[in-house]
């Protein structure tokens, strides 16, 4: 959970597009629907309360520019910032998160834009660092609210954010704006630069907002490019824009803060996949992240120079690739990439196939490589599976069973806790040191990760001296005040309205505690609904019960436990209305209900929900 | 999931506890329910086929040398094996396994236990390898199939095996017999030794059976004591005994076989430790894994020796540290031992606090000081907090979110991942290598974990140059027959009965498909009963329907949705039934079934499971 946001995401994409096949649907138009998630009697905060508190937290002074924790600061996902200044508004990234298995049945969640919404005219533009679904991904949630400003980025992104926009195929057009990096853009008053940076994705960017007290620096995710820990060349070029930029805060990626040293360099890791590639005698297959687009085409200018074929294989792959091939990033000889129709015509000692599935995906290539019903690929015992990913938790299950049916049908296995063939796209603290130190910030705001990763990251900034009171560890919703000319930072004690806000089916508002805890207790022990049919005239049952149950016992299996709980409830029922004129049924069932729980509890050991449903007549 | 099985289960044992508490029941007493948890149209192997097959499976001929594979080779957890030989049966642990995601609902799984239960009066003992919960766990739910044999083990395995039977107050007492590693038993005709192991806890042993072709080694859970991979004298001592013993099969534990190198050792992370202890300023809290009990034991000696006071806190912390107390494998100076309630009387640096709750259990003593719930620990920024444990995948949030909240409170925090204050309890692949070549078995069968771990295994034995057709690796139920007088191995096509045996609520029985399907579908989409209630004599609806609905939208803000469903269903039952004399009721449910799921997907793009209730007078 704490190193690879960018992966999460991808999986999450992944997922996404391989849910909506075998539904035959496609993600519906967007709209706020009259039936709603959730709320009930733990909800913290109603959306109403926070609408009204929305719109009185008092604007910013002339001069004072305020930065917005919007999300992306007590988890890793759905990053989101924004920056205020003199009645103007700019974005940082719209990402979302995938499931949450506290959040049971959740699509993802994003962040709660309501304080945008409620300023949208301010809106000058989002600006988007790169195109991962954690950077991405809310855009088609939150474009309405926001009043579709336009998006600035640059091509990469800005191609994959128009690819994915086809799954929302009723939403108005995207006003869609790619820049370059040697560019000085205006947007409103704003003055806006960028600088690449080094991420697993290309066309990754840090982002410069010019104020009168120095930049708004937003790092977006980054790692250093480096060999055993020496900092590449072109890094010290891009770098270099610091010698002469002032910056008054850096906002900057935390994922991997509390690791020691240097990431694993990603020289290291593609140099150790393409040394398989060429010792390898019989077939190879590679198993990476779709999103790690740098790395696979990497790999794939590896293949090729070592004189093998190499076969795509996998939507999100290739889709990805073909993006990257179509804007020039990816250059290859279209006759070294063999479609997967055509594996056989070649000896597979010369085949080199590139597979999504490194999560152990059902119906991903690999997972059906592992369960022998990939129509070409048939695995056998000169086949050699590398992946080059590491395991996002929740998928371990997953993953260990396409690596046993694999091993099974006779295949090596390489997998990254045993050799280098992956590493993360976030620094490590050597390298945030590093990029702290040549960017010189005046103020620090530790973002992306768990509060946790964020406290890691203050103390490298604490460790090269800056003052406690110019780091500001946000939560979701905090608002930063500088003031005094840029040199005072204030946490406001109010928050950006930052109730969580999920989209649930096509619906998308704020969490609905009740439903959320009626989905784990349904999960887990299974519903019991009773009807009960009383005679108004002799307060005696019109028959006996019917019983309904799914998810809790197997009823055909249980007649004796259905029999005698049908009895109990119409012996319970009958004397608590014996003699009575006229019937409570609220109360009657809250008292059967209660009757019914503790009969189920005593006889399985278990806790279905109960709903017992009465009418009299 | 691949390296920590003991504490794995440990939190099972743990888990138990705290639920069983706020329910305020004990288990109740286990017995086969009518009503059992699964079946269905993908049910596999129904329990009569399996009853069936488990009596026409062949004996072995007279002299043949039978290994069965019972559990724990597919998987880690549930670890239980047995040998046969003529006509009488030895078992080698009887452990459970917890919680899995694929079995939502589902407290535990055991092994199946057929084979045995069918050949009951053949079972001469039970040996148990360490008290760990994957080697005991299935005890009391196994007893009474396998005819309440005797139960052999060292000292603390025993303790800790009658402590839990406790929970298990209805059954019939266990006859639990204490050996030692100096012991030769004689039970039934075999003649059983014994060699004390590494493992995490005091008292793990291995097995050593006699038959005239060399002796079966079922080595249980182990690692080598070393120091910077320089293997501990008291391990070449232990293992002098096969210089004189001949192996016809090892039987042995596969959780770490594809790490390479050494384990950690166990000395560098409880020195570190210490260090940590002597060096600290503060208050340290000491959070680790109750079946740590080795660990645990040296971290309270260590903390002595330096002069501070210990308060151990949590229950199965203190329940485990007892037993340990009790039997005198841990001495200690009752005086260095403060209880929690007298906290204050110490200065906060001359106290350190040995915690349960490293995988964020909810209302373990972790997470309360972190929630700042806890009575007498409050936590602040003096204080430091060691996770002496690893993740076990599935708690990552709570992990992170008690981490979290530690911060916040202004704890330190180290974790195995930034220093060395943790270790596993299972050989790596060099350990693994020196432990064969003194072992010197003739054939081998790597147990206790993945099918990919038990290959990692075979291949340290093929290269240390056993010949392939030497090396057995097992499935769940595998039989595996030494015959021609223990020169020749045979896995045999016929399997002992496998199907998985799950505890859920007081019932034990074979997986049921349907109910888990139905409780995995409940769990993300709710559920949606509508009751129609159609006049007989006009085939009209006698009331607008009724709507019970949980876990899938928040109906209260959804009467449109609601209404219009209400509507729909009417209409589409009085057209579907305008006009017939019969009606079908179970087609009319397929219909009306088919056409409300179809509505809820196109309103809500979610599927709940519908089930419609028809009535007709």
């Amino acid at each position: 959970m704490n190193t690879e946001s960018q992966e999460h995401n991808h999986r999450a994409h992944e997922t996404r597009e391989l849910i909506s096949v075998p539904l035959g649907l496609r993600p519906k138009p967007l709209r706020k629907q009259k039936h709603s998630v959730g709320i009930g009697e733990r909800a913290l905060n109603s959306s109403e309360n926070q609408e009204e508190s929305s719109l009185r937290i008092p604007a910013p002074e002339k001069g004072t520019v305020r930065i917005i924790a919007l999300d992306g600061v007590e988890r890793v996902g759905k990053n989101m910032h924004a920056m205020e200044y003199d009645g103007e508004i700019i974005i940082f990234d719209a990402g979302f998160s995938f499931k949450d298995p506290t959040l049971p049945g959740v699509d993802c969640t994003v962040p709660n834009v309501k304080y945008l919404a409620d300023r949208k005219h301010m809106i000058k533009a989002i600006l988007i660092s790169h195109g991962h679904l954690d950077h991405i991904g809310a855009i088609p949630y939150i474009m309405d609210d926001l009043g579709h400003p336009p998006i600035y980025s640059r091509r990469l992104t800005i191609a994959l954010i128009k690819h994915r926009q086809q799954e929302f195929t009723h939403m108005r057009p995207l006003d869609l704006r790619e820049i370059e990096t040697n560019q000085v853009i205006t947007v409103g008053n704003f003055t806006i630069k960028f600088f690449a940076v080094t991420h697993t994705i290309p066309d990754a960017m840090g982002i410069l907002v010019q104020t009168p007290y120095g930049h708004v620096a937003y790092t977006g995710d980054l790692k250093l490019s480096h060999e055993n820990e020496v900092v590449d060349n072109e890094e010290f070029e891009t770098f270099a824009i610091f010698e002469k930029e002032k910056i008054l805060v850096t906002i900057a990626d935390s994922t991997n803060a509390e690791n020691p040293g240097f990431s694993k360099s990603e020289k290291t890791v593609v140099n150790n996949i393409i040394d398989i590639v060429k010792k390898s005698t019989g077939r190879l297959i590679i198993s990476s992240f779709s999103s790690q687009i740098d790395r696979n085409i990497q790999i794939i200018e590896g293949i090729i120079a070592a004189g093998k074929k190499v076969v795509i294989e996998g939507r999100s792959m290739l889709t990805n690739l073909s993006i990257a091939y179509e804007l020039g990033i990816f250059k290859v000889d279209p006759q070294a990439l063999i479609p997967v129709a055509k594996c056989g015509e070649y000896p597979k000692e010369k085949l080199v196939i590139l597979a999504t599935g490194s999560q152990g995906e059902e119906y991903a290539a690999l997972d059906r490589m592992s369960k022998g019903t990939h129509k070409q690929i048939v695995i056998d015992d000169n086949d050699t599976v590398i992946f080059s990913s590491s395991t996002i938790p929740g998928n371990e299950t997953a993953i260990q069973n396409v690596k046993d049916q694999l091993s099974r049908l006779g295949a090596a296995i390489v997998t990254y806790q045993t050799s280098d063939v992956h590493s993360s796209g976030h620094a490590n603290k050597e390298e945030l040191r590093w990029i702290h130190n040549h960017m010189k910030p005046k103020f620090f705001i530790p973002v992306h990760g768990f509060h946790y990763m964020l406290t890691a990251h203050a103390r490298i900034l604490r460790d090269i001296g800056m003052p406690k009171e110019n780091i500001i560890i946000p939560n979701a919703g905090s608002i930063i005040d500088f003031v005094d000319n840029g040199k005072r930072a204030i946490l406001q004690k109010y928050t950006a309205p930052n109730n969580p806000i999920v989209v649930d089916g096509n619906a998308i508002g704020s969490v609905q505690e009740v439903v959320l805890r009626d989905r784990k207790s349904l999960g887990e022990q299974g519903i019991f609904v009773c009807i009960i049919m009383i005679n108004q005239r002799t307060n005696k049952l019109r028959k006996s019960p019917d019983i309904i149950s799914r998810g809790f016992i197997y009823m055909r299996e249980s007649q004796d436990l259905v029999n005698k709980a049908r009895i109990m409830i119409k012996n319970t029922v009958e004397e608590a209305i014996d003699g009575e004129t006229f019937i409570n049924v609220e109360d009657l069932k809250k008292y059967i209900t209660k009757r019914i729980e503790s009969f189920l509890i005593s006889e399985t050991h278990k806790e279905p929900i109960v709903v017992p449903v009465i009418f009299i007549s």
